[in-house]
């Protein structure tokens, strides 16, 4: 047990707590805090094309102005997981984002955010950000680079189990 | 590094575990348990009216036997973000709960608990708990308070984007 | 304070991390990467019948092809408490797992994972895993244990506030 561990549990909590703020900021749309959790030349990508990516904190300020289509949203951050190299860190965690329409219908997402952070200064930033989605409800269409999955092995076929067993519930 | 670091990360995780149990208390419909989480002074509010509203632990575990209404629940904390001050703490989370019905019809929401925490004799208490929501989808009614969002400047519209580029799926 | 609090907080971590790494690697069918989180005689349980059951970490991994049936699944962890006794821990975590079938629809779950964890060489590993459900969408019909859930008091009766108070929407 050394000063190392110690640093390591303080350098991943202070990760965690950017990828929360994120969250936050976005569903309260406080868009220039959210900016402050990326460096100056971040780069983020949500899917392929100009809409979904963005060059520098005010750039990406400036696309995530496009979140206000939606009424309401609710970003719910899971299974964050860090990996740290000194002033350099990866973190893959995954989120369940709920939105609303004006109109009242929703549209819920499930993906994963896969970062790039540096420490600058003592305070650690988001320097690239891509999201993936494992998929959504039908509501949503917006065009998010899809997850890599492994497929099966040649000749496999599915059980049949997605039944209650005779005589249970 | 310091003792003083060691001893908010132990207090942060003392404060999540609280938040936890509350989860877990609830959806084990377990309180007593559940009520030994607040300070025996607690002001707890879910939203406008009395039959939101609880002050002291007792009147806690009297107003949340009204959970019983739904035959299951599931409450999924994401998103804890905690900020210490001695023996005083804030905290804000988010809440995705879901609720079933004895008929088999269900409701959602997407929520948020905002938390004042006392220390007392080394015990992280709830002290003060309110819960605002980001939304729910349609079977949910009950009168929560909404969360604050900040609308769009003066000018704003929506860009074109919520449909797949031409060409792709 | 002392080595104590942060072996603690360390060994809390690492578990938290395995019980990441299985959604993780269950999301992108790494069977043999989730498999090696498990001790070799681990006894995983989902419910109750063969389908459901295994014995062993190649027994696990060949199980759960079964996933292959669904075209996309997304386990989001919550509410992770973990209770350290030595080299043992017990640990029980809240999952939200979203499942797509080829055909589009999905099933949804709201479970619970809860487990035995033991330290080996220095890793810690999970040595049996009971999942139990809170419930489901209509789309899920898998066989899982449910989750229990205290009864209420004789003479209870459900209030009547699943409606806006009178003017408000």
């Amino acid at each position: 047990m050394s000063n190392a561990d110690l640093q390591q549990l303080l350098d991943k909590q202070a990760i965690e707590e950017v990828l929360i703020d994120y969250c936050r900021c976005l569903d309260e749309m406080a868009l220039d805090d959210l900016a402050a959790l990326f460096t100056d030349d971040c780069a983020v990508s949500y899917g392929p094309g100009p809409a979904l990516e963005s060059q520098g904190r005010a750039d990406l300020a400036k696309s995530l102005q496009r979140m206000w289509r939606w009424s309401r949203t609710s970003h719910h951050l899971a299974n964050a997981r860090i990996w740290l190299d000194g002033d350099q860190a990866r973190a893959v965690s995954y989120v369940e984002a709920w939105h609303e329409r004006p109109d009242g219908s929703s549209a819920t997402i499930w993906g994963q955010y896969r970062d790039r952070l540096v420490r600058q200064a003592g305070t650690w930033l988001i320097a690239e950000r891509r999201m993936e989605m494992n998929g959504s409800d039908a509501g949503f269409t917006v065009n998010i680079y899809p997850l890599d999955r492994r497929p099966p092995p040649d000749g496999w076929t599915a059980p049949d189990i997605d039944h209650p067993p005779q005589g249970e519930k």
